[in-house]
C-alpha cells in the first residue's frame, strides 16, 4: 500500500494523494448494511489529465481503479471492495463554461448536483434531476448511476440532460463523445453506455449538459389517505385524468411513522399513506394544474395540504428528501432497494414488499416515485446484527424476484453496484448478459475498472 | 436468388416472401442521388417469431440481412447494397396493447409513425416525435435511426420515448430489454445501443412507448426576415429570452425559393429567411408563450404570421413537412445532409453551407431544426448527371468537415447508413471507433446484419 501511494505522489504531486485517514473514502450508504472496503491509495486528481495519468499508471500495473463521486450511493458502487486506488473526483470540479443564453453548461464531474442546480437557477434556467442527496452527490456520480429523483417523472433522469461526455477510458485515454450539441446519431450510442455504467467502463471527467427555462413556480399538493388502496387510487386518478404533474410521489404507513414527526404542515388523525403531486410552470399554468391535482387527489383523502409560499414548498421537499435519513434513524441501518414496476402494478408491489418483510421478521416500509413505478422498498435493520442483516439480504432477493415477476426491473435509480451483483441474470436472458460482458470486456479488457461491480 | 426465395417460402409460407417485382424494396430516398441495391429475396414476416426464423436461417447460411421500415431514410440505410435478404417489417404492425390511462402503448415495429400519433391522440395522449415522412415511416425505422423532427426541440428524439424494445439479435434470438417501465438502470444501456443502430446489430420487432397528455393547442408563429443574419438573431432572441418553444425551425433563401409558392399564408415582398416557432400547452399557456414568441421574433422581421385555427396550424406544418419534396422537385434529386452544430454556430453553418455549394457549382440551400442546431444542408442535383453527383458528394464531405470543425456531428437525424460510411472517423478518436467496432462484433460476429452500414 505505501509503495502505491508513494509512487502516485511522485507521479501527481503530494496534494493529489490523500494522506492521513482514508476511512471516509472506503464506504457509501451501504455502510448501514455492513459494506466497507479497503484501498491501497486514495487519489485526488486536480483535473481530467491527472485522472488519465492515474488510470494509465494503474492499468499498466494491474491495479484496480475505483472512481468515487459524493459517496451517496446505495449499492456499494464506490466502495473499493478488492483494494486498489480510489480516484475521487472532488477536486475535478470546475464549471468550464456556462452559456445561459444558449441553455447549456459544461461542468466537471466533481461539481455537486445541488450546486449545479443553483448556478443555473440564478440565470433563470433549470437542471431538473433532483436525486435525494443532491447537496453531497456529484454530477459525475449522477451520470455514472443515471440518477433520478422525484422530478424524473416529468423531466427524465440525468442521462436525458447530458449531451456530451468527457471520460477517461482504459488504458488511460481521455476521450469525448458528443458535446454542446443537442442531437447526434452518428456512432452507436456509447454516451448512453457510459451513462449508468457505474465506473466499470471508464471515469466520467466532465459533461455537457442541456438546460431549460426554469418553471416560474412549483406548487405541490399533498394528499393523506387511510390506506394503500385509496392512495393508489389517487395516483391512478392523476394519470387517468391526464394531468401532467411534475412529480408524483408516495410514502406508505411505515415511512410515515418514521418521518411524520417533522412534517411541515397540518396532519390528519392517523395518516397511513401520503401522495405528493406537484404542478409547475408559469404561475397561472401551475395554478391550473394544481387545481386539477387537488381534484384528482381529494376523493377518499383524509386531508389535502397545498403549501403556497416558496418557503413552504421548499420545506415540503426538504422534508421529503429527509425521509430516507428518518427511516435509517429508526434502527440505525437499512437495506433499501429501488425496484421498478409498471405503474399499474405499484399497489401490488407496495403490499408485497410488506409481506416479504413480515415473512423475514423485519420492520418494513416503502416510498418513492409513484408515477415512475419506482419504489424504495426498505427493511430497517441494526447493521451490527448479522442475523438480521442476513434476513434482510434474503428479503431483498425476494424483492428482486418480485420486480421481475411484475414485468419490472431490479433497479430504477441505484444501479447494481456491489450489493446487487448477480441479480441482472434474473432479468436478462443469456444473450443480453453475454453482450453486457462483451461491452465490459471491450472497454476494460483487464477488468480493472471498479472490479466486482455492475455484473 | 431463386433458391433463397424458394427456401424461405418453404420455411415461412408463400405469403411471407415477396413475389413479382421487388424494385420497391431496393431503394430509399437516396435514389435521388443514385443509390439502388439488389436483393436475393424480400421477406415479409407476419410476426416477430417469423423475423427470428428468417434471421436464424440467414445467419446459419451466411446470407446478409437488410431490415426495412418505411423506406424513407436519407442514407441508404435500408438499401441492400451487397444483396441478401431484405426483411420488411410492414406486416409486423399490430398494436399489442394500448393503456391510455397509464400513458403507454406497446406496438410492433411496422406501425406507421403517423398512425401511432393518431391512435394515441384520440385518447388525449401525445407521441411527440414527428419526423418528416411520418405517414410512410414506421416506428421501427424511427427507432433504428433514432428519428427526430421539429418537436424534438422541446420533447426529444424517438429514443426519449422508448421504454423497452423487443428485438431479434443474431444468430436469431428474440430478446426483450426494458418494457412497460419508465426507469431501468440495471445492465449497461443496451436499449440505447439498439436505438439508432440502423439495423446493424439486430432487428427491432416491437417497442414499449411512453406517452404524455396531449397539449390542448399548438400555436406557431412564423417570422420572415430579409437575410440569414436577422433570422439568426431572431432565433437567438427566442433562446436568450428563455422562451420554452415546442419547435424552433428555420428555412433559408434557397429553400424558400423552392417552397414558398405553396405557403399557406400571406407573404412579404421578398422573404429570404423564415423562422417558425411554436407554443403549445393548455390554451392560455400556449397563448402566453405565443405572445412571447411574437415579441422575440418581431424585431427585424419583414412580416409575422400567426395561424390561429387548428386547420391553419395544420396547414403550416403540412407545408413545412413538404419542404423536402419541394426542394427535390427543383432539379429532380438532392444530396441533403443532416449535420448538427452547437446552436451558437448555426448562422455560420448556414452561411458556410452556401459557400461550399458555390465552390462546387451547385444550387444550395438549407433548412432545419434551428433550436437543435440541426441543418438539412442540401445540394440540388440531377441524379442522372454523374459529374454533378460527384461534385455534390465532394461538397458533402466538406459539410461533414465543417460540422466537426464547429464542434458538431456529421448526423443529427439520418444516421450514417451507406452514404456516410467512413465519416465517423472525422468525429471520433481511434479508441471510440475501436469500441464501435467491438459493439458491432459482439452483437453480429458474422457481420451479416445490414452489412456496410453505420461504420
Amino acid at each position: 500500500m505505501r509503495a502505491i501511494a508513494r509512487d502516485l505522489r511522485a507521479l501527481l504531486g503530494d496534494d493529489a494523494v490523500a494522506s492521513g485517514s482514508i476511512r471516509h473514502y472506503l464506504g457509501d450508504e451501504t455502510e448501514g448494511r455492513g459494506v466497507l472496503g479497503r484501498a491501497d491509495a486514495v487519489c485526488l486528481p486536480r483535473d481530467a489529465e491527472q485522472v488519465a495519468t492515474v488510470v494509465s499508471w494503474c492499468y499498466d500495473r494491474g491495479v484496480p481503479i475505483v472512481p468515487r463521486g459524493g459517496g451517496t450511493g446505495y449499492t456499494g458502487g464506490a466502495v473499493p471492495i478488492e483494494g486498489g486506488v480510489v480516484v475521487s473526483l472532488e477536486r475535478v470540479a470546475r464549471v468550464r463554461s456556462f452559456d445561459p443564453l444558449l441553455w447549456r453548461i459544461h461542468v466537471e464531474a466533481g461539481v455537486r448536483t445541488a450546486e449545479l442546480r443553483r448556478i443555473v437557477r440564478e440565470s433563470g434556467l433549470y437542471f431538473p434531476p433532483d436525486p435525494g442527496a443532491a447537496e453531497q452527490s456529484q454530477i459525475g456520480g449522477n451520470i455514472a448511476t443515471n440518477a433520478g429523483g422525484p422530478h424524473a417523472f416529468k423531466y427524465g433522469v440525468t442521462g436525458s440532460w447530458v449531451t456530451g461526455l468527457e471520460a477517461v477510458l482504459p488504458p488511460g485515454e481521455l476521450v469525448r463523445v458528443g458535446g454542446a450539441i443537442r442531437k447526434d446519431v452518428s456512432g452507436y450510442d456509447l454516451k448512453s453506455v457510459l451513462i449508468g455504467s457505474e465506473g466499470t467502463l471508464g471515469i466520467v471527467t466532465a459533461a455537457w449538459v442541456r438546460l431549460i427555462p426554469a418553471p416560474e413556480v412549483s406548487l405541490p399538493v399533498a394528499g393523506f389517505y387511510r390506506d394503500t388502496a385509496s392512495g393508489a387510487s389517487a395516483i391512478a386518478a392523476v394519470l387517468g385524468n391526464g394531468i401532467a404533474a411534475a412529480a408524483l410521489e408516495y410514502l406508505d404507513a411505515g415511512t410515515l411513522a418514521a418521518a411524520l414527526a417533522t412534517y411541515p404542515g397540518e396532519l390528519p388523525a392517523d395518516p397511513r399513506f401520503l401522495v405528493i403531486a406537484e404542478a409547475d410552470g408559469s404561475a397561472p399554468e401551475a395554478q391550473r394544474v394544481q387545481a386539477e391535482l387537488r381534484e384528482a387527489l381529494v376523493e377518499d383523502a383524509e386531508a389535502i395540504h397545498s403549501p403556497a409560499s416558496p418557503a413552504d414548498v421548499a420545506a415540503l421537499w426538504r422534508w421529503r428528501h429527509g425521509v430516507s435519513i428518518a427511516v435509517t434513524a429508526q434502527r440505525g441501518g437499512k437495506v433499501s432497494e429501488d425496484i421498478v414496476v409498471p405503474v399499474d402494478r405499484l399497489r401490488e408491489a407496495i403490499e408485497r414488499t410488506l409481506e416479504i418483510g413480515a415473512r423475514h421478521d423485519l420492520p418494513t416500509c416503502s416510498w418513492g416515485h409513484a408515477g415512475d413505478g419506482n419504489l424504495h422498498s426498505t427493511f430497517m435493520v441494526d447493521a451490527n446484527d448479522d442475523a438480521e442483516l442476513a434476513r434482510a439480504h434474503a428479503a431483498a432477493e425476494e424483492l428482486f424476484a418480485l420486480a421481475v415477476e411484475l414485468g419490472g426491473s431490479i433497479s430504477g435509480e441505484h444501479g447494481i453496484g456491489w450489493v446487487k451483483r448477480g441479480q441482472l441474470a434474473r432479468q436478462w436472458p443469456p444473450r443480453l448478459l453475454e453482450l453486457h460482458a462483451a461491452v465490459k470486456d471491450a472497454f476494460d479488457p483487464k477488468g480493472l475498472m471498479n472490479p466486482g461491480k455492475k455484473r
